[in-house]
């Protein structure tokens, strides 16, 4: 990563330095230099990403002459929100998707990955000559490999992939607005660079959109985080896994409120917070029973590792891939099912109504507070170093690993899950993030009822403990730590 | 399918008849001639499927002439069971895998999947002219077609695929043969005849194995619903079942033995003798309750309708066999965990000594007998009644459909399951078996938890009903019972 505009800063990680570039609204007037003749930005599609990138890159951009329009498939049912956005038809910056992608110079790909699968051909076929092809994530990759195609010649083609959902991309930004920013991580890769500048493109890109840092990838290294860690801590394994605890706890006599507050309550509110604030070993002892803790993590560290292997050999195999072209196919007959039945969430509101009050951190019967419950909390980290000594076996950058295996959840997602709950975070996000987690989420469920839970008697695993006690993820942590922006998010 | 040496008859099924041969003891004597020209016959591995064909082979042609010999991978661990059960290297009926199949007029395959994959080539390149490669299941051209390669041309490629594990195909051979017979129905398909002798040769290795009907289906249809059949109601939906019905119970308050019993036990016993020896929709009347029946048939059949096409389509789009593959090369590295861990397992033998007692069949508060729980009946034969739509759909012939979706589970695995308990069955049965329930068992699970029993409460659907009762199925089952042996299998 090279950039003759901002400042690239060399980031201590185990083992060496990663360059970074530092954000801040300080640097917006440095954007139309970076983008490097780029004055129009196209942004397709109006997702949750769509719109927060859209919407984040406009305000940025106010005033630099750069303009921000949004492309939509003809008869989209997006349209009336972008509009009440401030997008128009009349002023040129609302319309149908092949005409934005007609006219911009960067074209940003933020439609649907059905979608991106079926029409990027003809997308490719309309751009100008030179244009950025801009992406969020290394899917189209997976794709154009998986069907022996390549993106076309001549083209930059760049990726800012935000470490975050797309409504944390937006709100982040404006909470942060007094505070010289705040926003979500993004790395970036220059993926074909014809004239040089995609560096620098890139590094706009993800300071528009306010990353409070950025970091270098290549395509597919993030295309392999970024599903595998859906699938796994970020989504899949958490809902697999208060599933699992919630009938755990049940079983174990505990009544609704009390298995909900000891499962999902207990992930999605202090330990996120806890890792958030004081690193992952900081749950340990938060825990209040290191023993079980220990016990707990042990016996959940093999089964979860052994999934994240497996996940990440069918994301790099193409596998899943191929798996989400067929569910999309499927889907046009059989519309998928939601996964918010489950007994556990028609207690949502009453669990949410307790906090603040006694009853949100009790659930013990011998009286003891119990904010963060040892089993639950060595179950959650156990699977998140799992993903993270995975990720590093498989070569990838520190930044990539803790963002993508720690950051992203305690930052964006676990916080939503909180303010919303698991289930409807599930049923809300990407079509592939779920047909992803209802892939995965029921074999973690399974791993940890068949493999993990049964074996909680059984004592810790000394080797284990060690390796996550002096895991390096921590001093990574601590790293990016630094660089966090000062807001929380607020949900 | 046609013979010049075996009857060929026609057995009536919905829409039409289908063409089949009946087995029996005195039809031995014609084996040679339906040899044509096969005067040695190379079994090549002793999983359960090789040993018990050629346990089966060599008894049913002794004093014939036509020998029967194993093959096995040098420094194989089977050698001294092999020679345990009369293989020896001294008469040539036991030897190097290659030196089998360079003597042997008929090669069988039936080598684990994954040594298969591996090494079909070295085979190949050994055998003699005009050699017939004999399959029992259609993994092998799956692999071939996803790696662009086929079958050597020259030989009769020909496959028997019994419908039932190795060990009732030998059991049953042995409990039948006061009876003129007893076994496992077997499908035959002829996928390359450069003589014209396959179907006979075919034939002849069902009617030899003690096939009581075979009938005819092509290698890829045979592939398609063998992988689907054990990765549903075979094998993953079974256990998925379980699992999220002991924990349903449980939590209901029931007791662990009670919590077995409704769920495994109702399952295993005294559902699929009925299904047996009754019919399916028997098994509503035997539930007690035809309207909770009702309702959690309804619940279930949409959620297992679409996890069976969604299986169907990774089969059928070789994304499912890639992960087989794939998981293999895992193996080398993290063996593969056992799932009998689960907390119900602890109490298969409790359960078991109940057997004959009062309180075998007692589960529930109010005193009522429950032999057959009617949420895990309707549960159960709801998945069941959706892989037989699903293949009926598919356009396999209604023997195949039966013979996989209700004969193979209620005459060879649920009994097996009875007698030893799900988690050993599935730990013990094929790899490629293994791996597909360890993959697909937790979707379903979470499929009956998260969308079937939260919705118990609801009316039941008469569509579904009607769809159910009306069932084309009952026919053409009580068409292949009526060839069904007079012999229960004895475990």
């Amino acid at each position: 990563m090279e950039s003759s505009v901002f400042r690239v800063e060399s980031m201590a990680v185990p083992g060496g330095t990663e360059a970074i570039v530092r954000g801040g609204r300080d640097l917006f007037p440095l954007l139309p230099d970076a983008l490097h003749g780029v004055e129009r930005i196209g942004v397709l599609g109006w997702g949750p990403q769509g719109r927060a990138q859209a919407l984040n890159l406009r305000d940025s951009l106010a005033g630099t002459g750069v303009g921000v329009a949004v492309g939509l498939r003809p008869g989209s049912r997006s349209a009336e929100d972008a509009r009440q956005h401030g997008f128009a038809e009349d002023d040129g910056t609302l319309g149908d998707w092949l005409e934005v992608a007609a006219g911009a110079d960067l074209v940003i790909l933020l439609i649907a990955d059905a979608a991106l699968a079926a029409h990027h051909e003809e997308i490719f076929a309309v751009l100008k000559p030179g244009a950025t092809i801009g992406l969020s994530h290394g899917f189209l990759l997976g794709h154009l490999r998986e069907r022996g195609s390549a993106f076309p010649a001549g083209h930059p083609v760049i990726a800012v992939c935000p470490k975050g959902m797309g409504d944390s991309v937006r709100r982040l930004y404006q909470q942060g607005a007094t505070v010289n920013g705040a926003g979500i991580n993004a790395s970036i890769a220059v993926h074909a660079d014809p004239d040089g500048h995609g560096w620098d493109r890139a590094l706009a890109w993800s300071v528009a959109l306010g990353s409070p840092y950025t970091f270098a990838t290549t395509l597919s290294a993030e295309y392999h985080s970024d599903i595998v860690g859906e699938r796994a801590i970020l989504l899949g394994a958490v809902h697999g896994l208060v599933e699992a605890l919630y009938r755990y706890f049940r079983i174990d006599g505990a009544d609704p409120v009390t298995a909900y507050q000891r499962s999902t309550e207990a992930i999605t509110g202090p330990i996120a917070r806890t890792i958030s604030n004081e690193g992952i070993p900081a749950v340990r002892a938060a825990s209040g029973d290191e023993d079980l803790f220990d016990r707990a993590y042990s016996a959940a560290y093999g089964p979860a590792r052994d999934l994240v292997a497996e996940i990440y050999d069918e994301v790099a195999d193409g596998t899943e891939l191929r798996s989400v072209i067929l569910a999309e196919q499927r889907l046009e007959d059989r519309p998928m099912t939601e996964i918010g039945g489950s007994p556990m969430w028609s207690h949502s509101a009453e669990v949410h109504a307790l906090r603040g009050t006694p009853r949100a951190t009790v659930g013990y019967a011998d009286g003891r507070a119990a904010g963060v419950d040892p089993v639950t909390a060595g179950l959650f980290v156990a699977t998140m170093m799992a993903q993270v000594d995975e990720f590093a076996a498989r070569g990838h950058a520190w930044s990539e690993i803790v963002n993508e295996s720690v950051i992203e959840a305690v930052d964006s997602l676990l916080p939503y899950m909180h303010a919303r709950d698991v289930a409807y975070m599930v049923d809300n996000c990407s079509r592939t993030a779920r047909l992803g987690t209802r892939r995965w989420g029921p074999r973690f469920q399974a791993a940890y009822e068949q493999i993990a839970l049964p074996h909680l008697d059984q004592a810790a695993d000394p080797a284990k403990i060690k390796g996550f006690l002096d895991n390096p993820a921590h001093e990574a942590l601590a790293a990016a730590a630094k660089l966090r922006p000062s807001v929380d998010i607020s949900v």
